[in-house]
C-alpha cells in the first residue's frame, strides 16, 4: 500500500501551546482509502527542518497533507518551505490577492501589508478558497502524487478538505465503521453484556472507548461483517443505546422534542449555563428550547421559584426536582431539566466533590438521579450535562 | 545546538483515538536545556516503520525520548523495535521479571504469561521502576547519547522522566518565555503596531498566536532579553493587554470584580448560556456571580424584563443594553453582560451570521459593542462570550 504523510506545521504544536488534534483528524478522514499511515509529524516553524521534513515525506508518499503556517505573519512559512522542498520559486498570484483584498474590504477595513504574503502561490499549485478566512489552501499535483497545504483553524480547513479530498483519486478500501452510543453502562458493563459479540478479529473488531456522553462501541471492518455484528450489538443493548455516529446527547434529545411537539426550559446550578450552551449548540434549537435560568446562588433560586426550605439543602433530589418544576411553570414549557450539586474543587454541604442530581419535570411528573461522578471540575458539569439530557432519553 | 526526538508510539495516537499530549509535554520539559525539538512524531505499533523512525532519530540526536507500547499486549513492541534499531538483541532480566512477579503477588495475582515480555532487556539498557505500573522505564547510553523508554499513561512516565532527566547531563541554557494576552486587535495589527519590536532572532523570538479570547503574544529566548522585550511590547499594546499567561478572560474579569467588591449577573441570547458557563468554570466563581437568565426565545426575553417594543429587533444595540438593564435589576448585581445575535447557520432579522452585540450595565451607565465575527456558528458563540468578558477588561 502507498504512504500518506501527514504534517502539522507550528512550533507552538510541538510544545502543547496549540493542542494538535488536525493531524489525528486528517489521518482519521483517510481509512475509507487503501493508504497507510505509518506516522505523522508536528514540525517547528522553522525553514530548515521544515524544507528538510517535507521533501523527505514527499519523497516516500502518494499523499502530503500539511496544516498550519499559512497565516500572514513573519513566522508563517509553510508556503516557502513548501516551494523550496519542491524546487520552485513563489510568486504572486493576482486573483488571491483580490480576493484576500475584498474580505478585509467586507468588514470595512483596508488590507494590512502583511497580508500579501498570502497571495504568494507555488507555481505548480492550485488555490483551494477559504470561506472562513483569509488564507487559502493550495494544491499540489505532480506525477501521481498530491501535496494539499491547509491552514490551521479547524473550521477553516475541515470545509477545504471535505471539498478537495474526493477530488484526489486516491484508491479506496472496503472499510466501515459504525458507533453506538450508549448512556449507564460502563466499559466492563459491556464487555459482559456482548460475550461473544465483543470479536477483534482480522476482518471485523469491536472496541469501546469511554466518553463523557457515555461509552461508545465502535465496530470497524469489513462492511458485510460491520453491517451484521453492529445491528446484533445494537439489539443487545437496545436501551442503552441512544444514538450513531455523530450524534450529540443534546441533538437526540431535540430530535424527541421535535417528534413530541414539545418544547424544553432548564434551570441549572454546578453547570451555570453549560447544559443550555449545550442545547442552543444545535442549529434550530430556538424551536424547542425557550430558555433558562442560572440559578448559581441561593437568591437567585429563591427568586425563581424554588421553595425556601429547600434552599438549606440545594444538592439533593428534592431542590433538583423543585428547580426542575419552577423552570417548566416559568417558562411554560412542556420539559424542563435541572442540575444541581459538586463540581469542586472543595466538598460542599458535606457531599464529596462529584455528587450530583440532575431532574427532568414534564407531563407525566417529575423524576431525579443521583450520580456521583469522578473527575475534576470540568469534567463533573459536562458529566452532569450528559446526564440531564439523557433524562430525556433513557 | 544538537538535537532531541520525540517519539509517541502507538496506532491509536496517529488516528486520535487517544489524544497524544505526551510528546508535546516532554518537549516543554525540555525547554530549560540547549537542545533543539525540530519535530515531534506519532508512530504505528508496527515494527517496520517503527524501527526506521528510531533509526533516524537515533542517528541526529542527543537525546531520544519514546513513550508507549511498553506493556504485555502483541501489539506493545517499542522494546523490541529500539533493540533492533540499535543493533541489540533482547535478553530476559531476571531481577526485573521478579519485581514485576512481586507486584502481581502484592494484588494476589500471578503474573500472566504476556508479562514476562516486559523483562526483557535491550542489553545497553538500564532499567528506570515504574511505581504506578508493571512496564518498566530503559534507559540506553551510547557514548554521549541517551534513549529514554517511557510508558504511555501520563501517571506512570511524569515521575519517571522526573527522576532521570536530571540525571542525563544535559547542557542548560538561560530560557524564558512569557504570553501576553490582548484583545480588540488582529495578528497584522499586532505585527504593525510593533515593528521592530517583531523580534525574530536566534536569542530571542516574538509569536503571535490567535486565539478566541484574543491574539497571544509570545516572547521567548534569554531571560534577560525575554524579560526587557516583552516589557517594551507591553507597554507598546498597554490599552489592549488584559494578561498573561495561562489567564482566562473569565479568571481576570473575576479578579477585577474582586479587587472591587462587585458582583455580577448575565442575560444571554445567542450564547444560550455559555457565557454563564464559562464565569463559573473558574472555582470561587460564586463569590461573585449570582445567576443568569438565558432568554432564547423573544418571550423570554418579554418575561424578564426587556421592553415589548424591542422585540421585533432583538439583534441591536438597544436590546443588548435592555437585557444587561434587566439582569442587573433582577439579580441586583453591581455589573450585569448581556449577549444578543446570530450564531448561524441562516441570517436573522437580515442581519448576517456573525452580528453580535454584547453590553455592560454597571453603576457609571450601560455600553454596547457590535461585532462582526467570522467563523461557524460554535466560534461566534464563544467569541461573543469573550467580548462580553472583555467589555469588563478593556
Ligand atoms: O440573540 C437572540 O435574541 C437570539 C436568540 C435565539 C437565537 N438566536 C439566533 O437565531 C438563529 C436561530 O437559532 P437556532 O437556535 O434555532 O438555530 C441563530 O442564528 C441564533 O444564534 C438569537
Ligand atoms: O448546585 C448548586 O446549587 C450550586 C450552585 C453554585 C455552586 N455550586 C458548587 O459550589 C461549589 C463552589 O462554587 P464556586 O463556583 O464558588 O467554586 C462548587 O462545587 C460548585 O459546583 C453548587
Amino acid at each position: 500500500m502507498e504512504r500518506a504523510e501527514i504534517i502539522g506545521v507550528g512550533t507552538e504544536l510541538l510544545y502543547g501551546e496549540t493542542l494538535d488534534t488536525n493531524t489525528a483528524e486528517i489521518a482519521a478522514s483517510l481509512k475509507p482509502y487503501a493508504l497507510k499511515v505509518e506516522r505523522t509529524l508536528r514540525v517547528a516553524d522553522e525553514p530548515g527542518p521544515l524544507v528538510r521534513e517535507v521533501r523527505a515525506a514527499w519523497e516516500g508518499a502518494r499523499l502530503v497533507v500539511l496544516s498550519g503556517g499559512l497565516g500572514p505573519t513573519p513566522d508563517d512559512i509553510t508556503r516557502e518551505a513548501v516551494a523550496e522542498a519542491l524546487g520552485e520559486a513563489l510568486e504572486l498570484d493576482e486573483a488571491v490577492l483580490s480576493e484576500i483584498e475584498a474580505r478585509f474590504r467586507a468588514r470595512g477595513r483596508t488590507m494590512p501589508e502583511a497580508n500579501r504574503k498570502q497571495a504568494l502561490k507555488i507555481p505548480s499549485a492550485t488555490w483551494l478558497s477559504n470561506p472562513w478566512g483569509t488564507a487559502p489552501g493550495w494544491w499540489v499535483q505532480k506525477g501521481s502524487k498530491d501535496l494539499i497545504l491547509l491552514p490551521g483553524p479547524p473550521m477553516e480547513w475541515r470545509p477545504m478538505w471535505r471539498e478537495v479530498l474526493p477530488r484526489l483519486g486516491l484508491p479506496r478500501r472496503p472499510y466501515a465503521e459504525r458507533i453506538l452510543k450508549t448512556w449507564g453502562l460502563g466499559e466492563s458493563d459491556i464487555v459482559e453484556r456482548l460475550g461473544g459479540l465483543f470479536q477483534r478479529g482480522e476482518e471485523v473488531e469491536v472496541g469501546t472507548y469511554p466518553r463523557l456522553q457515555g461509552v461508545e462501541v465502535v465496530v470497524r471492518g469489513r462492511e458485510d461483517l460491520v453491517a451484521d455484528l453492529s445491528e446484533k450489538i445494537k439489539k443487545r443493548l437496545l436501551k442503552e443505546v441512544w444514538g450513531e455516529g455523530e450524534l450529540t446527547l443534546a441533538e437526540a434529545a431535540l430530535r424527541r422534542l421535535e417528534l413530541e411537539g414539545a418544547t424544553l426550559s432548564t434551570m441549572e446550578s454546578l453547570t451555570g449555563g453549560l447544559l443550555g450552551a449545550e442545547i442552543t449548540r444545535v442549529p434550530g434549537a430556538s424551536r424547542f428550547y425557550l430558555g433558562g435560568v442560572v440559578s448559581y446562588s441561593p437568591g437567585a433560586k429563591a427568586r425563581f421559584g424554588v421553595p425556601e426550605e429547600l434552599l438549606a439543602k440545594t444538592v439533593s433530589a428534592e431542590t433538583a426536582k423543585a428547580m426542575a418544576e419552577a423552570a417548566r411553570r416559568l417558562f411554560g414549557s412542556t420539559y424542563a431539566l435541572a442540575t444541581t450539586g459538586v463540581a469542586g474543587p472543595d466538598p460542599l454541604e458535606g457531599e464529596p466533590v462529584g455528587t450530583v442530581y440532575v431532574a427532568l419535570a414534564g407531563p407525566k411528573g417529575t423524576e431525579a438521579r443521583r450520580y456521583r461522578f469522578p473527575g475534576d471540575r470540568e469534567a463533573v458539569r459536562l458529566r452532569s450535562v450528559y446526564a440531564a439530557l439523557a433524562l430525556l432519553l433513557t
